[in-house]
């Protein structure tokens, strides 16, 4: 780690893995407004076009993730500590994951009235992934520390205001509905939307150890 | 790594970190009691209040988890090697979270009949917090060395008696119950318990790590 | 790492870590036959013998994950990075973890009728663990690069078939049965089942990473 630090000062920083992240977060960001216009889609053409294009969009995704990984094999130099951005990626990517799984949930399950908890949280994944866009944006030069770190604060924020949205989704569902079978589908689709709002969080506290580490 | 086997023996010890994995584990124990009285309240209110008990004992101990994380991202000498102080922190963090995960779905799913399996989870996972305070405490100086692996046994044993009683329990569900929602609340309050029990694994798995290469 | 890549070429390539991975990956082709017999058992009586070999070969399993951990605590030096050798030995393990938690699942929840998913995912898992055991033995020398990477091609694609089987199954469920505590039941087998085949992919795309950082 001494060594790396050194050599941070000799070396200019690999400004690919920036570049790459950049890309990473501008492309989550696609995902999760295909989510929000997938769950709002007024026919059933449209959430399949828009089921297809999260799709698509996570496995950009995938190929972005793959890529940073093998920048991460095979330079020797790494702008932030190694464990760092591989957590940085694997999040990111689970973000995706999630969304494209609570998505193709929806449509195995054929789920014809989209709850409002549902599209609530969808909302609160796009807000907090344009957050995580904002935030990884400003890892590029960290000169602005305090963008970075009210992007998290508010991250962190989204993903209380999703718990509760979930929590009182879940306590409903378990309340009114009689047909178990239902209850089985939208427990499911909002553990995986509660889900991404969790690994959005554990982008936010990734890259607050990265603002400790550099400070 | 040779590096920092060379300076341990030129620096003292961080003392910081031992004190707050005792703090971590201590306040652990507290969130098990405090789970084994919420399973074992006689009124509603009582139980309330156990529930809120563990959800602010939950939130110190993230406090506490984040404090590791920080003292880990700013620390050049650490006693042990750092993916063991950060595991270590992240499996004392996970049962936490297991343990309030329960009691919550317990809460949001209205259960009124506590079942024996849900009893007898609850204080098997408190002997493990017990064991795991043991443990903890004793990394300190290393020279109970025995106290440490007997605690780490003890910790395997509770998660297989653990896991007879979770399999026992599914089984006499699956059987007898015919309500499926039923079914599946006490199956996902089943799981977190039982899941808090193999995190408790994972701390005795760590501890028998640093073991291996302190000795 | 720069002084680990000198040091490699002083000291032999320790050789215990290809004898541990390969009883490793052997191990893991036997419980995966182990699963196939399972699902296709003509009898009770064979049913339960065959779960119980899986329960025996997944111990086996967990003794040869601890013995490479305790190898990895104990080594300076390693024959590939510390972490991808951590993450090649859990992600077995998981394998082996998913397969005998699907098969236990089968027995709790007395499954009477092993349906054709669920053959059809047994039979896949069986040949991502062959695939796997090719290029687990392979890793040894590394001049069979372009097998390793055919095999790592060929679990990718077994993967995905495995989650076409696997969608196809859950949309079938959901639409035709109408006995929810069923519905539950082999939506979490097929869940275990599949996620088998993740980890399946997790063992390839960490031996990718392997191939990347050693080329």
């Amino acid at each position: 780690m001494w060594l790396d630090k050194i050599l941070t000062f000799l070396v200019p920083k690999d400004k690919k893995f920036f570049a790459l992240f950049a890309k990473d977060a501008a492309n989550l960001v696609e995902i999760s407004k295909a989510l929000v216009e997938f769950v709002n889609s007024h026919s059933i053409e449209k959430r399949q076009e828009n089921l297809r294009r999260i799709h698509d969009l996570e496995h950009v995704g995938d190929n972005i993730t793959h890529e940073i990984m093998t920048e991460l094999s095979t330079n020797f130099i790494t702008p932030f500590d190694r464990e760092d951005i591989h957590y940085l990626a694997t999040s990111i990517d689970d973000i995706a994951d999630y969304i494209y799984s609570a998505a193709k949930k929806i449509e195995l399950y054929k789920i014809e009235e989209i709850s409002p908890a549902i599209k609530k949280l969808a909302e609160l994944i796009e807000k907090s992934c344009n957050e995580i866009n904002v935030a990884v944006f400003d890892l590029r030069s960290l000169d602005n520390v305090v963008r970075i770190k009210e992007a998290c604060v508010r991250i962190n924020s989204l993903e209380n205001h999703a718990d509760d949205i979930y929590h009182g989704a879940i306590a409903e569902l378990f309340d009114k509905e009689t047909n178990a079978v239902t209850v089985i589908k939208y427990q499911d689709i909002l553990i995986a939307l509660e889900t991404a709002t969790d690994k959005c969080e554990d982008v936010a506290n990734v890259i607050e150890t990265i603002l400790v580490k550099n400070s």
